[in-house]
Parts: structure tokens; sequence; C-alpha cells
């Protein structure tokens, strides 16, 4: 049983009230707070020592990444975030130095996103770090994007480039939390996430939550030029496409939009974005699954990716 | 350097905004929601193995506890909580059984208090199972309680009985969410908090807070049968008074409320609630720290507590 089964069976059954407009299994839950405009967001994420940092990752960028992380989630939804509380897990024996750097990443980041931190718990985890953050924030209620919402036809796009984030860019990514507000209040987006486990496995969510398929040109995909140089370094090496679609900790937005707003979409956006790039990487079809286009012809996506590339 | 001391520094300089009303340093946070009404409630918390519960403890009593912490925290504001997300970090070999009957104990807990669960994530965590729980609830703005307001000749009243809590109650308490709100409607109650870390310990927050001190009554203070058996048990245990001071996860409520309420409140009280015992253990004074009033006379209790009563 694999995480998304896992979360899958478990989320069968979460017990439920009237506030919840939108519960898990979207990027982030959506409740009624009593007001006709808006809606609250909330969203937990965790980092841990080992796995999403190691223990030679700069403590900022380790505070920095756990807060970003739950940032993207929010962006996801087109929302804004408010307020986020903290648990670092520790061992027992620690610097308070490094914490306190830990702190200072994540505040300096909440800080140029207006978001405060509102509670700092410690506790203790003797063998690695372990970052908790859980974030509220708002969004309007006519403006937010769900993963369910593609429809045949639609345009699919994907902001900047994918693949090979762990050279880096997973700790100094830029959650597009301006970028997908201005998506929802300029054009009708059908359905919006963040990219964090990679495109492969992210389309299908968007995919399975709207009922349809997609068909996406592999010469269209924007691959990083991390994961390029990545494939140079030896026959161990993913190709490059691969990566772009299964490395993850991309934190890029991925959306699709009706076909015929598709061009307007893409030149308003190099006026409002210059610097970052905007790819229409394929359509929603019918079809279930990801059919992948390449000169040669096309071809079903497997489940498990990228095997079917080495 | 200590939790608290290490929370106090990292807490001096977070990030805050227009919506924050309570930031870290009280039971939760409180923020606005554009509700002219209510106020929002922000609290995470965490349960590590080892530390908060055993291998050996049913997984139903630990996504239990996970929950009903927070909810205490909830409770130590008199607020209703809303809705909940859950990170479980677990070793990469797990049974999904354990997994579902954590989330079974946690989603019953939550259904009697009407909580839906609306995030439920896993992550690695390889060397132990470690929970974390994020809460959002209300507060009518105008019944929200804090720690800081006890003022001088208030009394100082506690639920239930304190100490022992390992022996069995710490898995098994039930948050005092309906007390809490109880008191917010029907008196003027000055503070109020849950006791987590011990009387002796949390009493101080209180005081901390107010910038008051506290005369404690050592015979008024409710000692549970748990720490009554433990304290017979050999030369090794604390005394039960000890106990009841700095055992710490009673989960019980701690409040102030001036004097003469003080009768009416009780009388109200046992009404209301009576299974639940209410102590009056004390009262408040301009002293700093907390002096101990018994036969042979005052006086101060150390910061270390308990050391003094071994």
């Amino acid at each position: 049983m694999n995480e998304f089964e896992l979360i899958r069976c478990l989320t069968r059954d979460l017990p439920t009230n009237e506030s919840v407009v939108v519960g898990a299994g979207d990027d982030c839950a959506a409740l009624e707070i009593g007001d006709a405009e808006r809606l609250l967001l909330f969203k937990t994420d965790a980092v841990v020592e080992g796995i999403h940092f190691t223990r030679e990752t700069p403590p900022e960028k380790i505070g920095r990444k756990a807060l970003a992380r739950c940032l993207s989630d929010i962006a996801a939804m087109a929302g804004t975030p408010t307020a986020a509380v903290v648990t670092i897990a520790l061992p027992k024996k620690f610097e308070p130095e490094f914490v306190e750097k830990i702190y200072a990443g994540l505040n300096a980041l909440a800080e140029r996103h207006g978001v405060a931190i509102v509670g700092g718990e410690t506790t203790t985890n003797p063998e690695r770090v372990l970052i908790s953050v859980a974030l509220v924030g708002f969004v309007a209620r006519k403006k937010m994007l769900l993963r369910s919402g593609a429809k045949v036809g639609d345009a699919i796009f994907v902001t900047g480039e994918l693949g090979g984030s762990l050279a880096g860019r997973h700790l100094d990514f830029e959650p597009r939390l301006a970028e997908a507000r201005w998506l929802a209040e300029n054009f009708s987006i059908h359905a919006l996430m963040d990219v964090s486990d990679g495109l492969a496995g992210d389309l299908r969510h968007i995919l399975a939550a709207s009922k349809v398929g997609a068909e996406v040109l592999k010469s269209a995909v924007p691959i990083s030029r991390a994961a390029k140089q990545n494939a140079k370094r030896g026959d161990a090496a993913k190709p490059a496409f691969v990566a772009a679609l299964t490395d993850g900790e991309d934190f890029e937005l991925l959306f699709t939009v009706a076909s015929r707003d598709a061009v307007p979409l893409l030149d308003a956006w190099k006026k409002k974005f210059p610097a970052l790039k905007l790819s229409c990487i394929g359509r929603i079809i019918a079809r279930e699954g990801i059919t992948l286009r390449e000169k040669a012809g096309t071809r079903l996506l497997s489940a498990q990716g990228y095997a079917h590339f080495s």
C-alpha cells in the first residue's frame, strides 16, 4: 500500500460538518466562516530531515521550505494566506542557533507574503528534525479554483520549468500566489493545482477529480536546466523528460482553461509575468489517463510512468 | 536552554498582520475573519512515540489523544472547534491497519465534538510515529478568555483532579469544551487556560501573562487517585502533592474569577456538572510567584518546584 492508496483509504469516511465546502483531497480544505464573499482555506504540511532536506541544508532554507510548501497549496486554490502555526520537532540536544535560523528563514518568507506566525511549538523527535506547518488563508468564494473543473477540450498549462528541483530549487522556489490570483481574477480557469509530486502524478489528480483524460505533447513540456544537466551525468540518470514528469517538488501551477481562452491568456501572461515561462502542454480529452503525443505517434503513459521511458 | 526559554526567544519577533488579535503565547491564536461577533481560533500540537505514547499504546488512543490535546486548547479559550487537519509521520514499513486505527480513534472523538477532519497527510519519519494536528474553531469575541486577565483578589479554580495522568488518563481525558463555554457564558471569568504541563508550571503562565502572583492552599489542591497510588509505590516515587503540581497532561481547566463570584459559581457548577469536581485552590495576590500556604505557614514555590518537596 503506497502513500496515495493509504490516503485514499483513510479519507473515505472522514468526519464532516456543515462548515465544510471542500474537504480532504484538494490542495487545501475550504470552510464556511459565515461570510457571503469569502471562504477560509486550511492546510498542513510537514518536512522531514533526510527526506525533504538534509543535515547539510542551511537551516534558513529548511524553515523557508516548510512554509513555502504550504503557501504553494494556498496558491493552488487561488487564495491569500493569512496566518501559520509551526511545530518544530527536534532531537533533545540541539543548537538554539539552529532553531533560530529555521525561524529566520520561515519568518522572512512569511513577512514577504504578509503571513502572521501565530504559534510556535517545539517538541522532541530524537533522531531527526521535523517541521510541521499549518496555514489558514482566505479565498473569494467565486474565484476559488479546484482540481475538479477540467473539461474536455481545455488547454493544459504549466508555469516555469519542471524536473531537477532537488539540485536546489526545492529550497528557494517562489510560491505562485500572485500568479494564481491573477489567473483566477482575469480568466475562467477550470482546474488548478500545484505540481508537488511531479507533472505525471499531479496531472492525474486533476484528471481523476474531473473524470477526464489528457493528451500531453511531449515536445511542449518545459524541462528545467537542472533536469537536463542531471541527464547528462551518465547511464544511471533519468532522461530529462522523465525527470520533468516525475521528479516532483516543482511547486509550479498546473491549470486548464477553455481552448478559446488559451491564446488571450498566454498573451496577457507574457505582459504580466514576463520573467516566468508559461507553457501550453496539451489538452483535456475524454479518454482516461495521460496520452503522450510525440513524433512517432501517441501512447498511453502508464501509472508507473517513467519506467517506460528509461 | 529549555523548551520554554527557546519558545520565548523564538516568539519574540514573529511576523504579524492586522488579522491577529491573539498571537503566539496563549492556548490558541485568535484571528479576525471580518465577523463582528466571532473570531477564528487556530492551534497546532503534536504527539510523538516514546514521549506522548509508546509502541504499546492502542493506536485508537494515540489518534484520540492527538486530537484531544488540541481540543483542550480550544476549550482553554472558551471556543468551539470546527475543523482539523492531520499529518501522520510514519516509519517506511507500517501496517495500514495501525494507521486506520489511529484515524478511527481520532475520528470518533472528532465526531463527538462536531469537528470535521478536512485534510489527512502522511509523511515519513523512519524511527517513530509522530502525529501533528492543527485545529480551527470559533469563539464569540466578547466571550473569549485569555491567560492575561487575572486580577489581585481573584479566586483560583481548577477542574477535576491532578497528577498521575500517565497511568492512563492522558489517553482518554475529556477536553473540557462544554465546561469552558458554560463558564464563559455564565460568569465573568478573568483568566482561563488548560493544565497541560502541570499546575505549578501552567499557573505561572497565567501569573506572568497577568503580572500578578498566586497563593495556593496546599490542602485544597485536588490530587488524583493515580497520583496517590503512585506515591505509595516506594522511595523513588514523587509525593502525591508534587505529582499533582508537576506531572502534567491533566488537561483540566484552570481559571480565575472575582472572589465575590466564587461561591455562586461553585454552587451553579455543582448543579450543572455534578460529576466533575471543581476546586478553589487559592487566590491571586500581588506578590510575584506562587506562594504555598500550608499548616506550618507560607513559602514561595521555587521555579523548579518539586525539588523542594521531595
